[in-house]
């Protein structure tokens, strides 16, 4: 396999309104916190956050994009959610190659969603074959 | 907090071609796997399957929506992708409470996402705070 | 044919934030001068811009719903990209017809996309079969 | 400028149902012969065909994504819409370089896009500055 240990590759997007509407449209996931102003000034975010899992699919756009690109098998992912995507946030999803497993064709690479400011927002891993 | 070990909710859809449509659009996920069939065609899955975050946001959507529903907060997510999701499947999203965090107010739960036929295709588990 | 030289028709939208992030999802054009903010501050336009074919398409609108109408076939079309469309901008797509080719059954007509203050982002012409 | 004469790139997409749905949706281009199948059996095309600047825009997606890519600016392009695209047909949709104009820094390029079978659907080409 054509990798190495320290291979990067990331994704950018600005995260509109129109992207948590439309998430939560394709998901049906229609948490008041992502969709109910109202609802989530009242919360400890102060405003509508995006879809912890909408970060996720950013991870998921590189890993099938870019880097190990198309023909890559998604096995498995481990998330943690570290801070809050608010509208406006600008975030950048970004994978790193961590291991290369040669007998079973699978890289394990550990996988960074940050914001604007290099806030991490989310971290984790993720393990997929070639 | 009102809740139980063994507690469960879970959302049921079947996944249709404009759902693996849309959802490349949103997340600006175009892997060939998901959105071009003559590529599809030739790999072990036979044609274009959905992707697999997808299906991790139809547990969000049952975390967010139903248990432990609005106000939770999404901390932490594993997920293994264990069999591919074809355009008709029907899809059923479901989690249990495992284990009740009393003191930091935390649940974790199984999360699994079993098709039509009862083939597990995605699980993992997740830790929420209310 | 049931044109004359001179006949015009024309649409007007308001082009926002979402129609940018809605058109590329549509269209997989994630060019960041579309999608993140923060590289488009450092370009010339100084922030996120409008896809030019998204004008394009709503001549395409007034071709196919207005002028000539319902049934037309779409032959050809010229674009000149000449002025940005930003987030806010209130897009007018004209057509008018400039010559009527009989035997054929086709019309040329030259094809305008202007802002609110009347500036010209866009030209061209379309060629289309009745 | 690092580029060749002759340097290609491409993006390839199944063009489904959904995908002529939303693309009417956004650009409010509601065309009969693309959402409205009865009239559609009723032309020459015997039932829905895809907006043609669609194909369009996934040549934009090629030039704004890959080549020349990010940071590029549209300028002109030409189209001419030579066969129907249709549900379930596979576009590939590839831009050539043809010339290289060094001191005004654009690329002028031959933009196709091809269906499963190898017929060119539109082709036509593209001005762009670096």
């Amino acid at each position: 396999m054509n990798y190495r240990v320290g291979d990067r590759a990331s994704v950018r997007r600005t995260i509109t309104e129109a992207d948590i509407v439309n998430f939560a449209g394709i998901t049906g996931d229609y948490n008041p916190i992502h969709v109910d102003e109202e609802y989530a000034k009242t919360t400890i975010f102060g405003g509508r956050i995006a879809h912890g899992i909408f970060s996720a699919a950013l991870i998921s756009n590189v890993l099938g994009n870019k880097l190990p690109g198309p023909g890559c098998i998604y096995l498995e992912q481990t998330l943690r959610f570290l801070a809050p995507v608010r509208i406006g946030d600008t975030i950048e999803a970004e994978v790193e190659v961590i291991e290369i497993i040669e007998a079973k064709r699978r890289l394990r690479l550990s996988t960074t969603c940050k914001n604007q400011d290099g806030k991490i927002v989310l971290n984790g891993e993720a393990l997929v074959k070639i």
